[in-house]
């Protein structure tokens, strides 16, 4: 099969796109899941660039120029502390069973499926409860991709491939992240980075729960941002006019910060949160180690969430959503799977508003 | 009535020992309390200090030879911005009711009570959901104090009123992160600093729920943590040799951290829970700045849980462990109420083990 082989820490000169890849095996209780199309996320870039590091401290958006030597000798840039590379990344995938293993249920074959990347994993030992599907197995930048058969969920839709295909990674961690920070109605939520993929999706999952959201994003992508949801929109980011007048009118304000962003801005954030507020958190693209006032924590008594794995209602929530059109289809632009580069770089680039997707070549091997 | 007001932000020279202050007169709905014993306790340092106030930075440990003119100018030293200074500090309040308000239940007349001093308030505006008695109101430093009578808990034990005067705000404040974190049976509990008021109480109430408890302290107070309850405790304070075994020894291994001591040793703390763990703090004597990185915090889906406003089962949960005998009293030093700051010296001192206790005059007022 034809897919892209991330050879190591660095550039992107380590997206290596072959054909004659071996097509993988389904073992007894997993599915094959032809390819039809992948969304293109962050943690794809972050897991290639090994930002997960602990020995980075600079935020996602630093690293849009680096090469391979940056990251000479970084140990812990995975998930997991290693990413094991060579390694087929994608992380969202809209698909359709071709194959079944032995023990796996005959009635999956032929569906289109969402595949949720998210595979919980039973560690006593204290590790994450989760591991994911093209960060600790090999993922969607591919014609094929082999996957529990307890992680494919069958969708009927008319949304098209691509719609589909950019749905799990940022609608899951937006829906996750109003689960955890317990999200309801007649709440206000504040959700900086609004354009940003899961801040897009959380816009919308906070509506569809009867919050109100107040978000903040460039001049550029205001009317964008708006668009998805948002009730009031800032406009600048951190240290700008925009941002300071969000800190001064929301202080105190609100019950949930949702954020991607983290950074320099985080103590501001914290400050917009009512008594008993909660800031729940799954990235940092500004900066991921920032300074904590732990008096505002505790005599405010707030909560301060971290999440990556799901909760498991998560991903039967996105399916239901979609099916009963709780949610609209969001904007995609696809490219051919060969061009991922320039997909990721337009992604880093930060001026496209919605959601890029990879498209693999047709293949008729099933 | 016989008291000591603190007169406002400063050392111990701000607390005046008052006689011919007024009997508060209890409202329709409040109690006039006669005060038998009232615990001595960080906050109360705190609040007149003016710790809380943003500008400062650096722990309570570093105040033990202030002055008032170290504290010109904060005005934002208190709970909620401002502590009302002339005020009557004591949180804890160990006490008979003397006198009820005309709408108050006439059965409370002559009971011995423990009082609740986080008393509920109803914020519309993000404040917090709570006041505290000694802090927002006059508290127990007196021959009375006045209560709203739903905050006084008639209490039956062969306990002195020394040992029940100590309890509330140590307790309290202890069972409330244990409810808040959730620990449970099964748990492994850190809980650093353990020889202070609050995590004493902690390493009680964790092994009262089935949880297993490692501490650390001084190499003095170590049989004294062990004591309490501890089932591991290692010797020494951040940097030092004991820290770092703990740091490798216990590194993804806990459930709940419990913590007041916060600082420089904060980062450890946060790598020693397991994934899904959660820290839970309500106090930062050596520091309350620290550095957090939010990947670690998300990657590894941790809480961080801040907590000061007690959940309502607080109070009749304590009530319950002591009437039921399912702790055993702390030991305590009893000083006359005149004696405040020396008590307050040797609590600041550090090298006491136990609970300090201040007793008022005797009174025939009633």
């Amino acid at each position: 099969m034809t897919g892209i082989i991330t050879t190591g820490t660095g550039g992107y000169e380590r997206l290596e796109y072959l054909d004659r890849l071996p097509v993988p095996e389904p073992g007894p209780e997993e599915v094959l899941v032809k390819v039809l199309a992948a969304g293109v996320n962050n943690t794809e870039m972050n897991t290639r660039l090994g930002w997960y590091s602990a020995t980075i401290d600079v935020g996602t958006n630093s690293h849009s120029e680096v090469t391979s030597d940056d990251f000479e000798g970084i140990k812990d840039g995975g998930w997991h502390n290693k990413t094991p590379f060579p390694l087929i990344q994608g992380t969202d995938c809209c698909g359709q069973v071709v194959r079944v293993g032995l023990l796996a249920n005959p009635e999956l074959l032929r569906k289109r499926v969402l595949v949720r990347p998210c595979v919980a994993v039973i560690d006593d030992k204290g590790g994450p409860k989760s591991c994911w599907m093209g960060s600790d197995f090999n993922g969607s930048f591919a014609q094929f991709v082999v996957i529990p058969q307890t992680e494919v969920f069958p969708i009927s839709s008319e949304w098209t491939d691509e719609e589909l295909g950019v749905i799990p990674c940022a609608y899951g961690t937006a829906e996750n992240m109003c689960i955890r920070a317990n999200v309801k109605s007649g709440d206000t939520v504040l959700i900086p980075g609004g354009s940003g993929g899961v801040a897009t999706a959380a816009i919308k999952l906070c509506k569809l729960r009867g919050a109100t959201v107040i978000s903040i994003t460039n001049e550029s992508k205001r009317d964008y941002v708006a668009e998805m949801g948002a009730d009031i929109v800032y406009e600048g980011r951190y240290g700008g006019s925009g941002w300071k007048s969000m800190a001064a009118d929301v202080q105190n304000n609100v019950n949930v910060v949702i954020d991607n962003v983290g950074g320099e801005g985080f103590l501001d954030l914290i400050n917009c949160l009512k008594a008993d507020g909660s800031y729940v958190c799954s990235g940092a693209i500004n900066g991921p180690v920032v300074s904590l006032d732990l008096r505002t924590m505790y005599l405010r008594d707030l909560k301060l969430i971290g999440t990556t794995t799901w909760e498991k209602s998560v991903f039967p929530n996105l399916i239901s959503y979609i099916q009963q059109g709780f949610v609209v289809p969001p904007r995609v632009t696809v490219f051919p799977l060969n061009k991922i580069a320039e997909a990721q770089k337009l992604f880093m680039a930060k001026e496209y508003v919605g959601k890029l997707a990879l498209i693999p070549p047709p293949t008729t091997i099933f």
